[in-house]
């Protein structure tokens, strides 16, 4: 029951953000976790449409959090981020099934997908990157092991 | 965060033959839900591998349930058939992040699987079906909506 390459990439900026107050370019993230600036740009627009970073363009521009890490719920974004998924469609639809008058599959798998949904929902960001100290020990070392990147 | 159609398959041919406690041909089962003879013969044999089912050859052939549907939990048919599939790759890896020394996100995840999963095995497949009148009473009439299919 995969997530999709987007919400990796989503949570994987936020942490990054998180473990890094300071404003932060797209290259230097990409960079960081070896992956295409492109799509790093990419995804940090949806997190800015959905409330989470911003994006400030400009000399000494850059992305950063738009909320404290304690404010920012990971199932939250795990919904923003995949959308009304549902582990089988008869989750999220009426009348998709023939066997739908009978079978109890449906209601089981909502509870499944609220049950899950719930705990993210209980863990903030910031708990993901507790103790803070670490992550930001560890970004510095990092990016100076491979060459920067254009920022997005 | 959708299963895959053979976990799909899985359940729904496992709640036709929870809800039709006599031998089913494959068509039978393939023609009621109006999906692929050949996909349904497909994952009847992996439920039969799993010991779900039995597959009967032969004159009076069909499938059936290998075990009482109150022996069968939900959570397991879908490890069966999803196998080590996780939210996201880093959970079942060692060493896959440049983070992974402070991000605390896999362990999350890791809890998060659990959690669905605990809840899936705490439902029976008998459960599914209940109450198991209902869904016979729905088999032969779908069943007759549409012609029969060679068994599989």
């Amino acid at each position: 029951m995969p997530l999709s390459l987007q919400t990796d990439y989503a949570l994987r900026i936020l942490i990054y953000l998180a473990g890094r107050p300071e404003r932060t370019q797209i290259g230097q993230v990409a960079g960081f976790y070896r992956i295409s600036t492109h799509h790093v740009a990419k995804v940090a627009n949806r997190l800015a449409r959905w409330g989470y970073i911003r994006c400030v363009r400009g000399i000494g521009g850059g992305i950063e959090l738009a909320r404290r890490a304690e404010d920012i719920r990971v199932g939250d974004v795990v919904r923003a981020s995949e959308g009304k998924m549902h582990l089988l469609d008869c989750v999220g639809t009426e009348n998709i099934c023939v066997i739908q008058r009978a079978c109890k599959l449906r209601g089981v798998l909502a509870r499944a997908e609220q049950i899950q949904m719930d705990y993210l929902n209980s863990v903030r960001l910031s708990d993901v990157v507790r103790p803070a100290g670490q992550l930001v020990d560890l970004l510095p070392r990092a990016a100076r092991r491979r060459q920067p990147q254009p920022a997005g």
